[in-house]
């Protein structure tokens, strides 16, 4: 039987703030077994370029990163998010290795083509090194991703965290049971958007059509649901979606095929 | 017979201009077997500090690391350098892998004491995770240091690069025949200050006391040579300092006990 291992995905707000993002440690370190975090970091990326003069372009909430936002997020999310999360998690007796895509070849990825709009130094994953990650992971060793990939020519991309924890997941998927957890601002998908004990416990891959239809499901959490099926087809276990705050009850929304 | 292993400290200088990195890396490529680079970085860390209107203050050389300060060196020296550097070597077909001291404990420091002045947050190195370092050699990946080093509580240290590479050799010499070559502005260490043609080919612990003394060797050049003797007394084979430039020749000044 494989081994079990848990992905958490987790977004900028609760890493970027000291307070929450200790509670999120505590609460990672409780998960029993093999761990692997991926960050993201948009605000701090966002808050830096901001200093820095850069403005921050948003389509639908993607951003477009020229050659300016690349050093910022390289900075940011490859340096001081990931770093000090490391750092946190070394504290607690967890032995923790940062990576980007490009080391050791993690992630490989295409820049993404400009069709109508140019997100220039923009990632679209294409390749995982698995056995690497996998590795590490048997030898105890948690790997917290930053989203950055690369071109494998030289060039470092910005990438979806939500991408790469889905793809982290689905190529570990052949070494290890998966359970894919995402966390964000909600306790799970929620039926009212105002009404956080709205929370669906469950979505099948046969209700989510529907949902999508009657606007319970809308924004930015379709790509994300969307993100958890394609990782279940590619042989992920399971996917959770739920509250940094609620990762030590594990309550939430469960995504089922 | 322990396996070789070239240990290569490059000053910021030389990594911060996109001509002389692509110079370096293909250098540095060239050297056959295992490697492990260590990079410094300062003076885009007191670039991007300016432009973030922190002020950049040194005692002899020594950079003081408030807390400002040690977010733009994680930024800049973990992630901007570290992983382009990376992602460089990577396209040149070298499995290399971005490292600073918190990821897998790799380098524990402690925050050095204030004595006459107080350096901020900056670690002096007192454990190195050389088992880690030299497993990942031992698969022809290519460490990439950067000069960040953790105290184990969860605070990031900015720590001197010409240590790191000091402390990461004597670690690796009971691993492998160790060759630390630290690359700065000249050619060598040099008789005549203003002479590039007058390197001094040999300098032995017996001559540098006197070298020392007669005004010849000053400044930097001290600690430097003084952690080559630390390295050689620790185990390591051979030192040499030389240029970045002529890392494909690998002529310079060697260090001897």
């Amino acid at each position: 039987m494989k081994q079990s291992l848990v992905i958490v995905k987790v977004g900028g707000k609760i890493v970027e703030q000291p307070e929450t993002l200790e509670r999120l440690l505590k609460d990672f370190k409780a998960i029993p077994g093999a761990k692997l975090l991926v960050h993201g970091g948009g605000r701090s990326a966002t808050a830096m370029a901001s200093r820095l003069g850069i403005e921050s372009k948003m389509v639908d909430g993607r951003r477009i990163t020229d050659a300016d936002m690349l050093d910022v997020v390289t900075m940011v999310y490859g340096g001081l998010v990931n770093k000090n999360i490391v750092a946190k998690l070394q504290a607690e007796g967890i032995n923790a290795i940062g990576l980007t895509g490009t080391d050791c070849n993690v992630m490989q990825s295409d820049k993404r083509p400009v069709k109508d709009i140019d997100y220039g130094f923009v990632g679209d994953v294409k390749a995982v090194n698995a056995e690497f990650l996998a590795s590490l992971i048997e030898k105890g060793i948690v790997p917290v991703l930053a989203p950055l990939t690369h071109d494998g020519k030289g060039q470092l991309l910005n990438t979806n965290a939500d991408t790469i924890a889905g793809e982290a997941a689905k190529a570990l998927a052949s070494y290890f049971k998966v359970t894919l957890i995402f966390c964000f601002e909600k306790p799970g998908v929620l039926l009212h958007e105002d009404d956080d004990n709205s929370v669906i416990p469950y979505i099948s891959y046969y209700d989510f059509p529907r949902l999508v239809q009657d606007g319970t499901i809308s924004g930015g959490m379709i790509p994300k649901i969307q993100n958890a099926f394609n990782a279940l087809q590619a042989g992920v276990s399971s996917v959770l979606i739920t509250k940094a705050e609620s990762l030590d009850k594990l309550t939430g929304t469960t995504i089922a095929l």
